[in-house]
Protein backbone atom coordinates (compact mmCIF):
# COMPACT_ATOMS: atom_id res chain seq x y z
CA UNK A 1 0.00 0.00 0.00
CA UNK A 2 1.40 3.31 -0.56
CA UNK A 3 1.36 6.08 1.72
CA UNK A 4 -1.15 8.98 1.19
CA UNK A 5 0.68 12.44 -0.23
CA UNK A 6 0.64 14.81 3.32
CA UNK A 7 -2.27 17.38 2.63
CA UNK A 8 -2.97 20.59 4.40
CA UNK A 9 -5.22 19.19 6.97
CA UNK A 10 -1.54 16.97 8.14
CA UNK A 11 0.12 20.15 8.15
CA UNK A 12 -2.33 21.56 10.84
CA UNK A 13 -2.79 18.70 12.74
CA UNK A 14 1.03 18.91 13.52
CA UNK A 15 0.46 22.49 15.38
CA UNK A 16 0.18 21.99 19.04
CA UNK A 17 -2.55 25.32 19.54
CA UNK A 18 -3.33 27.08 22.51
CA UNK A 19 -6.74 27.09 25.01
CA UNK A 20 -7.50 29.70 22.81
CA UNK A 21 -7.01 27.09 19.63
CA UNK A 22 -4.56 29.68 18.43
CA UNK A 23 -0.90 29.76 17.88
CA UNK A 24 1.63 32.63 17.41
CA UNK A 25 2.83 33.44 14.18
CA UNK A 26 6.04 35.45 13.22
CA UNK A 27 5.66 37.58 9.75
CA UNK A 28 9.50 37.99 8.05
CA UNK A 29 10.30 39.67 5.38
CA UNK A 30 11.85 36.28 3.54
CA UNK A 31 15.06 38.80 1.43
CA UNK A 32 15.64 41.50 4.08
CA UNK A 33 15.32 38.95 7.39
CA UNK A 34 13.03 42.33 8.95
CA UNK A 35 10.48 41.16 11.36
CA UNK A 36 7.54 42.50 10.61
CA UNK A 37 5.11 41.46 12.93
CA UNK A 38 4.00 38.59 15.08
CA UNK A 39 -0.01 37.78 14.94
CA UNK A 40 -2.14 34.70 15.70
CA UNK A 41 -3.46 31.90 13.63
CA UNK A 42 -6.17 29.42 14.29
CA UNK A 43 -6.80 25.95 12.45
CA UNK A 44 -8.30 27.86 9.84
CA UNK A 45 -6.27 30.26 9.02
CA UNK A 46 -3.29 28.01 9.10
CA UNK A 47 -4.90 26.15 6.48
CA UNK A 48 -6.35 29.01 4.36
CA UNK A 49 -2.67 30.69 4.07
CA UNK A 50 -1.38 27.31 2.92
CA UNK A 51 -4.34 26.46 0.15
CA UNK A 52 -4.10 30.53 -1.14
CA UNK A 53 -0.89 31.35 -0.19
CA UNK A 54 -1.64 34.61 0.97
CA UNK A 55 -1.58 35.01 4.64
CA UNK A 56 -4.66 34.66 6.77
CA UNK A 57 -4.61 35.51 10.47
CA UNK A 58 -7.09 35.13 13.09
CA UNK A 59 -8.18 38.66 14.56
CA UNK A 60 -8.28 38.64 18.15
CA UNK A 61 -9.86 41.50 18.87
CA UNK A 62 -12.40 41.18 15.80
CA UNK A 63 -12.81 37.65 16.37
CA UNK A 64 -12.38 36.64 12.86
CA UNK A 65 -10.28 35.57 10.04
CA UNK A 66 -7.88 38.23 9.28
CA UNK A 67 -6.98 38.05 5.76
CA UNK A 68 -4.04 40.39 5.79
CA UNK A 69 -4.46 43.62 3.50
CA UNK A 70 -7.80 42.87 3.15
CA UNK A 71 -8.69 46.72 3.97
CA UNK A 72 -5.33 48.52 3.26
CA UNK A 73 -4.38 46.41 0.12
CA UNK A 74 -0.56 45.70 2.43
CA UNK A 75 -0.64 41.91 1.68
CA UNK A 76 1.44 39.34 2.75
CA UNK A 77 2.57 36.46 0.06
CA UNK A 78 3.80 33.74 1.83
CA UNK A 79 7.21 32.18 0.45
CA UNK A 80 7.66 29.58 3.39
CA UNK A 81 5.72 28.61 6.64
CA UNK A 82 8.03 27.16 8.83
CA UNK A 83 7.34 25.42 12.62
CA UNK A 84 9.64 25.43 15.63
CA UNK A 85 10.64 22.06 17.75
CA UNK A 86 7.47 22.34 20.20
CA UNK A 87 5.16 22.98 17.31
CA UNK A 88 3.45 25.50 19.26
CA UNK A 89 4.35 28.53 17.29
CA UNK A 90 4.53 29.46 13.18
CA UNK A 91 7.68 31.45 11.17
CA UNK A 92 6.28 33.11 7.91
CA UNK A 93 8.88 33.85 6.16
CA UNK A 94 6.79 36.68 3.49
CA UNK A 95 6.98 38.67 0.80
CA UNK A 96 5.35 42.17 2.15
CA UNK A 97 3.73 44.32 0.20
CA UNK A 98 4.06 47.84 1.61
CA UNK A 99 4.00 47.99 5.10
CA UNK A 100 3.04 46.01 7.54
CA UNK A 101 1.90 48.04 10.41
CA UNK A 102 -1.15 49.69 10.68
CA UNK A 103 0.67 52.79 11.83
CA UNK A 104 2.12 52.89 8.36
CA UNK A 105 5.35 51.62 9.49
CA UNK A 106 7.57 48.74 7.34
CA UNK A 107 7.64 46.55 10.78
CA UNK A 108 5.39 46.67 13.76
CA UNK A 109 8.31 46.56 15.94
CA UNK A 110 9.21 50.23 15.71
CA UNK A 111 10.11 51.10 19.15
CA UNK A 112 13.42 50.31 20.78
CA UNK A 113 14.16 50.42 24.38
CA UNK A 114 17.11 52.94 25.10
CA UNK A 115 17.13 53.00 28.64
CA UNK A 116 15.54 56.50 28.38
CA UNK A 117 11.87 55.25 27.38
CA UNK A 118 10.86 53.46 24.46
CA UNK A 119 12.23 55.63 21.36
CA UNK A 120 10.36 55.48 18.27
CA UNK A 121 13.05 54.61 15.61
CA UNK A 122 11.28 54.26 12.37
CA UNK A 123 8.81 56.95 10.79
CA UNK A 124 5.64 55.86 8.71
CA UNK A 125 6.24 55.34 4.84
CA UNK A 126 2.23 55.48 3.86
CA UNK A 127 0.29 58.21 5.98
CA UNK A 128 -2.22 55.81 8.38
CA UNK A 129 -4.98 57.46 7.01
CA UNK A 130 -3.84 56.54 3.44
CA UNK A 131 -3.77 53.02 4.67
CA UNK A 132 -7.49 53.32 5.73
CA UNK A 133 -9.83 55.56 4.53
CA UNK A 134 -12.13 55.78 7.91
CA UNK A 135 -13.48 53.78 10.31
CA UNK A 136 -9.93 52.59 11.02
CA UNK A 137 -9.76 48.81 10.42
CA UNK A 138 -6.87 47.09 10.11
CA UNK B 1 10.47 70.37 38.10
CA UNK B 2 12.13 67.70 35.90
CA UNK B 3 11.02 64.92 35.11
CA UNK B 4 12.31 61.68 36.56
CA UNK B 5 14.78 59.26 34.11
CA UNK B 6 12.63 56.42 32.59
CA UNK B 7 13.38 53.38 34.79
CA UNK B 8 13.13 49.64 33.84
CA UNK B 9 10.17 49.43 35.64
CA UNK B 10 8.80 51.88 33.13
CA UNK B 11 9.66 49.95 30.35
CA UNK B 12 7.69 47.08 31.86
CA UNK B 13 4.89 49.01 32.94
CA UNK B 14 4.49 50.16 29.06
CA UNK B 15 3.59 46.01 27.99
CA UNK B 16 0.73 44.56 27.79
CA UNK B 17 0.53 41.33 29.10
CA UNK B 18 -1.74 38.32 28.75
CA UNK B 19 -3.97 36.93 31.14
CA UNK B 20 -1.29 34.90 32.39
CA UNK B 21 0.62 37.31 32.68
CA UNK B 22 3.04 37.14 29.45
CA UNK B 23 4.14 38.36 26.38
CA UNK B 24 5.66 36.41 23.57
CA UNK B 25 9.40 37.20 22.69
CA UNK B 26 10.78 36.77 19.23
CA UNK B 27 14.88 36.18 19.58
CA UNK B 28 16.03 37.24 16.76
CA UNK B 29 20.32 37.20 15.67
CA UNK B 30 20.90 40.95 15.30
CA UNK B 31 23.23 40.76 12.95
CA UNK B 32 22.07 38.12 10.22
CA UNK B 33 18.69 38.41 11.03
CA UNK B 34 17.68 34.69 11.57
CA UNK B 35 15.04 34.09 13.98
CA UNK B 36 16.27 31.69 16.49
CA UNK B 37 13.02 31.17 18.57
CA UNK B 38 9.74 32.49 20.30
CA UNK B 39 9.65 32.30 23.98
CA UNK B 40 7.61 34.13 27.01
CA UNK B 41 8.40 36.14 29.14
CA UNK B 42 6.67 38.00 32.15
CA UNK B 43 7.78 41.15 34.03
CA UNK B 44 9.83 40.00 36.05
CA UNK B 45 11.52 38.24 32.96
CA UNK B 46 11.48 41.86 30.98
CA UNK B 47 13.02 43.48 34.18
CA UNK B 48 15.54 41.33 34.16
CA UNK B 49 16.82 40.98 30.94
CA UNK B 50 17.05 44.98 30.26
CA UNK B 51 18.79 45.13 33.73
CA UNK B 52 21.54 42.33 33.51
CA UNK B 53 22.04 42.18 29.60
CA UNK B 54 21.30 38.92 28.89
CA UNK B 55 17.83 37.63 27.78
CA UNK B 56 15.72 35.58 30.45
CA UNK B 57 12.12 33.96 29.97
CA UNK B 58 9.69 32.22 31.90
CA UNK B 59 9.44 28.87 31.23
CA UNK B 60 5.66 28.15 30.58
CA UNK B 61 6.18 24.46 31.64
CA UNK B 62 8.67 24.63 34.43
CA UNK B 63 6.95 27.82 36.06
CA UNK B 64 10.18 29.30 36.85
CA UNK B 65 12.36 31.77 35.19
CA UNK B 66 14.54 30.71 32.35
CA UNK B 67 17.92 32.40 32.30
CA UNK B 68 18.33 30.84 28.67
CA UNK B 69 21.37 28.87 28.48
CA UNK B 70 21.97 28.20 31.87
CA UNK B 71 22.00 24.61 31.62
CA UNK B 72 23.24 24.55 28.40
CA UNK B 73 25.77 27.32 28.24
CA UNK B 74 23.77 28.75 25.30
CA UNK B 75 23.34 32.36 26.49
CA UNK B 76 21.79 34.98 24.33
CA UNK B 77 23.29 39.01 24.73
CA UNK B 78 20.93 41.64 24.62
CA UNK B 79 21.65 43.83 21.87
CA UNK B 80 18.33 45.75 21.78
CA UNK B 81 14.86 45.05 22.86
CA UNK B 82 12.07 46.43 20.74
CA UNK B 83 8.21 46.21 21.22
CA UNK B 84 5.23 45.84 18.71
CA UNK B 85 2.47 48.74 17.86
CA UNK B 86 0.24 47.17 20.12
CA UNK B 87 2.53 46.69 22.96
CA UNK B 88 2.05 43.13 23.79
CA UNK B 89 4.76 41.17 21.66
CA UNK B 90 9.08 41.77 22.25
CA UNK B 91 11.21 41.40 19.64
CA UNK B 92 14.71 40.52 21.36
CA UNK B 93 17.69 41.47 18.77
CA UNK B 94 20.45 39.03 20.35
CA UNK B 95 23.93 37.58 19.94
CA UNK B 96 23.40 34.28 20.59
CA UNK B 97 26.32 31.68 22.04
CA UNK B 98 26.27 29.10 19.73
CA UNK B 99 22.86 27.47 19.42
CA UNK B 100 18.95 28.51 20.29
CA UNK B 101 17.73 25.49 19.97
CA UNK B 102 17.69 22.50 22.61
CA UNK B 103 18.13 19.84 19.34
CA UNK B 104 21.26 21.77 18.58
CA UNK B 105 19.86 23.85 16.36
CA UNK B 106 20.80 27.23 15.20
CA UNK B 107 17.08 28.03 15.33
CA UNK B 108 13.97 26.16 16.84
CA UNK B 109 12.04 27.23 13.07
CA UNK B 110 14.22 24.10 11.66
CA UNK B 111 11.14 22.18 9.86
CA UNK B 112 9.32 23.75 6.46
CA UNK B 113 6.21 22.62 5.26
CA UNK B 114 6.99 21.54 1.68
CA UNK B 115 3.33 20.26 0.16
CA UNK B 116 4.46 16.68 1.10
CA UNK B 117 5.19 17.19 5.03
CA UNK B 118 7.55 19.08 7.54
CA UNK B 119 10.87 18.76 6.15
CA UNK B 120 13.63 19.20 8.33
CA UNK B 121 15.37 21.79 6.34
CA UNK B 122 18.31 22.37 9.36
CA UNK B 123 20.91 20.02 10.77
CA UNK B 124 22.15 20.15 14.53
CA UNK B 125 25.11 21.76 14.69
CA UNK B 126 25.95 20.66 18.48
CA UNK B 127 24.89 17.20 19.61
CA UNK B 128 21.57 17.48 22.09
CA UNK B 129 23.50 15.14 24.52
CA UNK B 130 26.23 17.50 24.79
CA UNK B 131 24.23 20.43 25.45
CA UNK B 132 22.35 18.33 28.55
CA UNK B 133 23.98 15.93 30.60
CA UNK B 134 21.33 13.91 31.58
CA UNK B 135 18.60 14.96 32.51
CA UNK B 136 17.36 16.91 29.82
CA UNK B 137 16.60 20.50 30.43
CA UNK B 138 16.76 23.14 28.48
Amino acid sequence: MSKAKPKISDAVAALRFDRDGLVPAVAQQHDTGEVLMLAWMNREAVAETLATGRVCYWSRSRRRLWRKGETSGQTQHLVEMRLDCDSDALLLRVEQTGVACHTGRRSCFFRAWRGAGWAVIAAPEIAPERLYPAPVDR
